[in-house]
């Protein structure tokens, strides 16, 4: 795969600057590049490399032009760097190792179950009664689809994950191995010392554009559904309980749980670890940070932090007081023996 | 599926009052009900929708008999209202998605293994040499149960699951997908700066009744075995480690980790992403907080929370103490310099 | 399987002591061990059983050796008791349940993958083209090895797990069941409000005799390559994030969360459920404890505690200054309380 500077630069968008002929033969991080190799730099903690870096061409942020920083170095400039880059990699993209459309000759598909067009169905993956694929998805190998759930058009299933019955997946959706969707929630009536199932009879709805990590476990609802909205990213084995709603274009970072019935809202980032109770809300575009543990409603743009979660800028004056324990003990038992002194003085 | 209020209340054991003859066709929350809809009130906090909710009947405890707040109202009177409604719920679950009895000729079922009667076996799953499965069992799509594996009657495997060798799962077991049950214990022998591993010989027990989530691993014991005794119920997530034995009837809430040979016992709750650790004792009933990190044992009837957990009592009082930390070094400031201005004066 | 002592001994290196002749048939914790078992001690914690095991032989360390505490004992005793225990317990393993070599019928091989002398390959499985499976390696039910990856010798990879396209597995590997190897690194570039995923076409590299855990997620690299070093051993539900290094002879406790491009050093340990920052270092040898949230980089030899994570001498002092905040709280009132006495009597 080789692109011209120039090739590039239409493709994505962006104004190129310099010997905008050169060859570009892969994508390669600032301080491993090599001559034929693109870079970027999004992050000022890296621009001393500028200097150094063998890369052909770099992208670099819009407000580099005419900085003496890339002064005869070929760029890529950009309103949006990172982005830029995001597209570029995806130019250098193999995509030589898809799965080839069809159904394998090892694969389970129900008679019952309807296929879009070019629908690719890996080896060994069972796609059940009246289960649905829209047109252009890819189902690889192992993968389950169940009965009457439904996968809508361009959407990848990566192998060996798990999709149970009635769920519903929209378009361009892509599903990591080993995720399960669909799987019960977890209810019991405790009755006379035994925990007694509430059957979970509801289903789960992942809206188009969601991206679902490696071993993450999605619920389905006791009654009613379990929702991600459009466009949403849940990074690897993460949690979300039965009857939990994510709004759109939020990020859920790995190893987050988010509680039964819980309400998280639109662009609202959960770092990693973070752990919500549930029957609260977290509003539009707040922020959990990692490892906090949240036990009541989050207010919309909040940023919270520690555990049990408070407001960061809180959290951080009491995590200050915390790291000055010690000195605070010295400094009451200071004063105590000040005051045993005047006491003895009287 | 419909019912009317009188069948219903006959097949849970409940008191029905009202329009008896209302026909039901599905059940809904309270705040989503619609006519046709049983709902159900067990969480007093959702009271106010009792004068609003669209459906036809409503699950209340038994107090409510003869409340004003019920007036004209058609409801199943129940004891435990929360399990009538688990057991309401059951009524109205669609089973028609379940696995035909049989074995699927795609999955693979060694000679030496033995199904009881009525055993389906799904797509592409394995059941291999000396493995037996009891009468009623699902072995579902893409399941693998190793030699010498032993599953018991009625009991269900969801697509995926992984069931090693020689792990013993009782009857009406139910295994969620993607679930790993007898993996390796993590042991190692440091010798001269490497890890020696130390083969893993034992085995799991799972006994009836048991429910284990999507995703959980439990790993087998090095020698001996991993036991999760009757009627536990255990979230998406979480980690068993090798040589633990859990009791009857505990609750283990996702992502929580329980390290090696930590005997928990019966009753016991353990609230999400919670860990423990090994060698260690988790009293018959005790609530263990989500989040907690429980360094050391736990008496019986005890609920700790925190990190490092503590008796629950007392933690609330340091988080308390916590919370008003930046005030205290007010406090102390101002002290100081009360006895600034003192030693001035003298 | 039936072993004299003495065979025991030579074979583990190990110089035994007492009735050598004796028949072993079975290896069992010092406290449940019956006649015809070999069991061990390697913490003086158990000590108090060594008069009552029922034990046929004891490993004990060496430094035992002529102790009154094992007079009239066989035992076998050893520089490095746990080390020979985890030989010991290896020549009592049961092999019988290993996979046939050959390649099941219901498994997928493509035409182009290229499998070496010995290869096991479980009911559908499947082995995608491209893919290199080395001299007696196992690919266990249903585990999906996608195109181009490479497999080295002597290999497990237990059932149902998943091994992506292009990912390099080395020699005397073990990946246990659920384990996903070389999904998409979690990269998004805010645009607009949206996210727009940054293709992941970098790899994952495992070097060899590393133990990969039950449902553990390493995602494959931005660009470049994730990388586990040799001898490395990780425990179940791992998260290890694009581009993060983990050093040689390492060991990672289960549920324990890597972020992006943190490097781990050599024999490095951390504790389950401990979350590790992104573009960090953690020095060689250095220990994190469990749920400890590190937020920076951890020198050399380190040990470091709690949220956020400090040097484990620091971390204590300023626990033990937590727990007795509510007496601190009371003394900081008694001065104030004496002061103003004080002023009172001014």
């Amino acid at each position: 795969m080789e692109m011209t500077v120039a090739e590039i630069a239409a493709l994505v968008g962006a104004e190129a600057d310099g010997d905008v002929s050169a060859v570009i033969s892969g994508v390669a991080p600032i301080d491993e590049a090599e001559p034929g190799h693109i870079t970027f730099l999004t992050n000022r903690r890296y621009e001393r490399h500028l200097a150094t870096t063998g890369a052909t061409a770099i992208i670099v942020p819009q407000e580099y032009e005419r900085s003496p920083a890339i002064a005869g170095k070929t760029v890529l400039l950009a309103a949006n760097a990172y982005a830029t880059f995001a597209k570029v990699v995806g130019l250098f993209e193999d995509r030589s190792s898809s799965l080839a459309v069809g159904i394998h000759r090892t694969a389970f598909v129900a008679d019952t179950a309807v296929l879009g067009k070019d629908v690719a169905v890996g080896p060994c993956a069972t796609i059940m009664g009246g289960a649905r694929i829209g047109d252009g998805s890819v189902i690889n190998s192992g993968v389950y689809v169940g009965p009457d759930a439904l996968v809508g058009s361009g959407t990848t299933i990566h192998a060996n994950a798990t999709v149970r019955e009635r769920v519903c997946i929209g378009d361009r959706v892509i599903v990591h191995s080993g995720a399960v969707i669909g799987s019960d929630g977890f209810g019991f009536a405790r009755d006379g010392g035994v925990n007694l199932k509430i059957p979970q009879i509801g289903i789960v709805v992942v809206e188009d554009d969601v991206e679902i990590g490696a071993n993450v476990t999605i619920d389905r609802a006791t009654i009613g559904a379990t929702t991600i909205r459009h466009g949403t990213k849940i990074d690897n084995l993460v949690q979300v309980a039965h009857n939990v709603t994510i709004g759109e274009d939020s990020v859920i970072v790995a190893q987050t749980g988010i509680s039964g019935s819980t309400r998280v809202g639109k662009g609202v980032v959960l770092a990693g670890q973070s752990g919500i109770v549930g029957h609260i809300e977290i509003g539009d575009g707040a922020v959990v940070a990692a490892q906090a543990g949240v036990m009541s409603s989050v207010p919309a743009g909040a940023c919270v932090s520690g555990y049990p979660a408070r407001r960061h800028s809180v959290a951080k004056r009491i995590s200050a007081c915390v790291t000055n324990l010690p000195v605070l003990f010295r400094r009451v038992r200071a004063l105590e023996k000040r005051l045993e002194e005047l006491d003895r003085e009287d």
